[in-house]
């Protein structure tokens, strides 16, 4: 058969995971920690399978989740989602953006995504018939540039994705670009998809600007997120979106025929988790800043310069001074040559920007992986 | 945002388990065994989160479990699949059907599917923006017409879809229907998509005539299983597909968009319980068709007339001399008047045949779940 997806192949993070585990790497590159999930979601998964909630939860996702979703919402950004009406539980935040795309966006229509940008975007809007129009962050801040934004809207424009903290640089909205953004899409029919996956994993003392927080915004907005960043567990796939109601109800149709359901115990366990420990969450940022703080603290000795890191658990640092190669040939040449691996940025671009020599590391890794990484870094 | 899948409600499944949760009713509606999964799996899942197996799993499956369907699928049918090209673990079977039909099926094109079938072909297959082909199975018997399915077939024809043991009848595909299949595809382009997810549990010492035995269907084939059925855990959400390499490249580009992964540790799991416990599933259609058979005894002293079930967990009943309603006002009003819920059939069909009056029962349960439904059914 005629592939349908040309332009998808080997992900970026699969590629380079390969290549590091094939080198014996330290891998800095795919994004996961490799630290114990906390102990009672471990003990509160095993209680549910033992408990015998093995079967179909509810295609929404189990009431309790949603119930403790709902209320974590409102601890955090003021408002609380109906949770019969608003909240579905997904299989990972991946599924949830694939859902929303598929709910509402035609074949024919455009989205706009901010390059660089998460790279399961793009394929999801061609695989529902739809095109990505691309507009480019500023390649030194990665701030959004309204203008350039507002300039892509055609009258086939259904969605704007967004993504903040943001993958992979870390960069975050301001107040100023909510306010942006909202004048940006009133009076259009654009709907929002806002990808918050790194919402809690957020530092020195910032704010998260959720679209959450705005009224205008959560109206016509997914809003998605994911417990996998949040709790150091990756391989679980769990998240959700929260939207309007006549939003959600589309998104559910796509979601009642794509997975039906997720995994039933670990509704149970993020259930309880999230009651019973919201500390965890409100402390994500301060344990993330100090692995960011240590991380950047030792990168400094080397000849890599490190961009600000506001948000997320990934540094971006420019190699200029090692290396004059293109970053698909640096990150590998890294690989083999130094044995640390790390994510290139040009394969979350439609167009990477001329020259520009970023690649990044993800810290979200225990001291003896940064040890090591930074070991063999100092070498460069 | 108006709709995009304009046919798609409450699925029948949730419809008919919250009216049973309303009104107390034993529900033998919506597929699922009330019985505990095998304690090695519980003990395999929360050993494999023990050591860590939490992060993203490899995009196609852990090789473990990768290695173990096929040998599994060799000691079943008699060919091994290639467990790096030809296998792809899936957030269930439902996953992999959406997976397998957008991976091929392209805009404008035609999938026949054979009614009655399962309530997520045709939404997917809708969204994928392809129509849906009905052609009926015989309303008595639930075989396949193949001059009927050779009628269907148009140049825009990309996909058959096939489901043997078969939901919701039990009926099952003899090797005639292999044969004619075969004779029916030869020399054409279409695309098979063959639903085994009940392939352990058949009856009677029949064999399960898998697309996987005949060389000339597997070349063109996506097998798709499940192990949700086979291990009585369907909120576990695993299951696999098998198909050549070149359709498992275009499968997987949808995968690694769509979910990415499934949940690492019951992986692990399973992979331990496939290699361990061959006699699972190598006994399974025994354990089921014990509880089939005492099922269809004490259905036998009401006045429900019951078809053949030759594989499956359901129970066809035909109720005509019971009740003059259309099956889903007949099912509403067991729950109520009765306190048993089934599953109607027209929610299977385009166009539900004239006059039909059947309900299907899922024996997938305990003793005590199904005594108290029978109990209730002889007061019909
Ligand atoms: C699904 S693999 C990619 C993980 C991730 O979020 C990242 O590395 O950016
Ligand atoms: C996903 S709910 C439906 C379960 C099932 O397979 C059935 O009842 O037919």
């Amino acid at each position: 058969v005629e592939t349908k997806l040309p332009k998808v192949g080997t992900t970026i993070f699969t590629v380079m995971s390969q290549l590091a585990a094939q080198h014996g790497a330290v891998n800095l590159g795919q994004g996961f920690p490799d630290f114990p999930v906390p102990a009672r979601l471990v003990e509160a998964l095993t209680r549910a399978m033992q408990a015998g909630h093995n079967q179909y939860s509810m295609m929404t996702g189990i009431p309790a989740l949603r119930q403790a979703i709902a209320s974590k919402t409102a601890r955090c950004y003021d408002w609380m989602p109906d949770v019969d009406a608003e909240i579905t539980v997904t299989s990972g935040a991946t599924e949830a953006i694939f859902n929303a795309i598929h709910a509402v966006v035609r074949a024919g229509e455009e989205v706009i995504v901010l390059d660089p940008c998460y790279d399961c975007y793009e394929p999801a809007i061609e695989l529902a018939g739809a095109t990505a129009v691309h507009v480019a962050l500023n390649p030194q801040t990665f701030a959004p540039d309204w203008d350039a934004v507002r300039a892509a809207i055609t009258p086939r424009t259904r969605m704007l994705m967004i993504n903040s903290p943001h993958n992979p640089s870390g960069a975050m909205f301001s107040a100023a670009d909510m306010q942006a953004l909202i004048a940006l899409l009133d009076g259009t029919e654009i709907i929002l998809l806002s990808d918050e996956v790194y919402e809690h994993i957020v530092f020195d003392g910032a704010r998260h600007e959720s679209a959450l927080l705005y009224p205008q915004l959560r109206q016509r907005a997914f809003v998605i997120s994911s417990f996998g960043k949040t709790y150091h567990c990756t391989g679980w796939k769990l998240g959700y979106a929260i939207a309007p109601p006549a939003l959600s109800a589309e998104f559910r149709k796509v979601h009642q025929y794509n997975v039906f359901c997720s995994f039933n115990p670990a509704q149970h366990a993020f259930a309880e988790m999230i009651e019973a420990e919201p500390e965890h969450y409100e402390t994500l940022g301060a344990f993330y800043q100090d692995k960011r703080d240590r991380f950047r603290a030792q990168l400094a000795t080397t000849r890599l310069k490190l961009l600000p890191v506001p948000g997320g658990y990934f540094q971006l640092v420019d190699y200029s001074a090692v290396s004059d190669l293109p970053d698909l040939e640096f990150a590998r040449w890294l690989t083999q040559a130094h044995g640390v691996t790390g994510i290139p940025l040009s394969p979350f671009y439609a167009n990477p920007p001329a020259g520009q020599r970023l690649l990044r590391l993800c810290f979200a890794k225990n001291e003896a992986t940064v040890n090591a990484a930074v070991e063999r870094l100092s070498k460069l």
